[in-house]
């Protein structure tokens, strides 16, 4: 018989191939994570079957900023409290999750949905773009804030933003690049310690 | 906010409290394999939810040997080629899938579903004990092959299970000492199961 199979049928041979598609799992973890969930499944086979269903058939992409929620908009864009003159872009959802965790801004979001990658064939027209420069026309906004991943990617992805919103009337910033709080200077990177010397702020 | 929260309310909070109970996966993970989920709801969320499902709701365990098949007794306690005077006794599921993997036994099986360990908890009334003496009792069996894994609480297994076989008539062997020590069975190669069964020892 073939390499790889379980020898307990289609169905749990389908779940192995499904689970080994998510990021941090390969095929043999898939298979010990499959049997994990056969050997408790009352308390994490059903549940889980029923939390993805649940997810499958509520969750929604705001039409408005891109990000993941039960409602559309999002409860984000419609909570009235929200500073609606800053756009905060970033390149995922994950991305929003962290700075609202951090709870370090009131701004509203537009997530991308990734980044300009030309060795993996997305360009801009993959991106979620055309709504950023039209939610950016609005009058009300004033700053578009560029959250982006501080990568090669990311930062040709800022870059080229910041050509398409130059048509609007919006002030373009992006994040302070430094010494990360808590870290020691010994274990940072070059290019880490070029940009906090070359923003290096009065005290 | 509280630490850890997602922002998109509790049915993705709840797909990932679950996805981090499994194997391999912690918090921060578990959080990357949602995104990844959601990010592919047709591709990967909706066919995953319907294989859970089937998988809970098809598969059921062995009353025979314990193992995990759609069909109760499962396809290989069924199966007519097989050689019913001796049983293959494992540990787990995963054991049994390797064997049959490597293709290395006509043997039937008996999954004990751990191994015996005190430290955690885990003595032999809480392995499928029982059923394997009452199995090895039948006149048609006349070995059984202990092929735990060569860790120190499959070792202690072995040895208590070769004291339960003592009242029976069959002949007890374990695994060749090909298999490493401290190895498990469910990351060796083909040719050393296939070695390690050839060269079964009397105990």
């Amino acid at each position: 018989m073939r390499a790889g199979s379980t020898m307990a049928g289609p169905e749990i041979e389908r779940m192995i191939q499904l689970l080994s598609r998510l990021p941090g799992l390969g095929y043999r973890s898939a298979r010990k994570a499959a049997l994990a969930l056969l050997k408790r499944r009352e308390e994490l086979l059903v549940p889980l079957a029923q939390a993805l269903n649940d997810a499958a058939s509520k969750l929604v992409e705001c039409s408005v900023c891109g990000t993941i929620d039960t409602v559309d908009p999002c409860s984000i864009c419609q909570d009235p409290r929200r500073d609606r003159s800053m756009i905060v872009v970033v390149e995922d959802v994950a991305d929003l999750w962290a700075l609202e965790r951090a709870g370090v801004t009131n701004a509203v979001y537009h997530v991308l949905g990734g980044h300009i990658s030309p060795l993996d064939g997305i360009g801009p027209e993959r991106l979620n773009i055309g709504r950023l420069i039209e939610r950016a026309s609005h009058p009300e906004v004033k700053e578009v804030l560029l959250a982006l991943n501080a990568t090669v990617e990311g930062q040709s992805t800022a870059h080229y933003l910041t050509e398409q919103l130059e048509g609007t009337s919006v002030s373009v910033s992006r994040l302070a690049q430094g010494v990360p709080v808590g870290g020691e200077l010994d274990y940072l990177d070059e290019g880490t310690l070029a940009a906090a010397i070359k923003a290096r702020q009065r005290v």
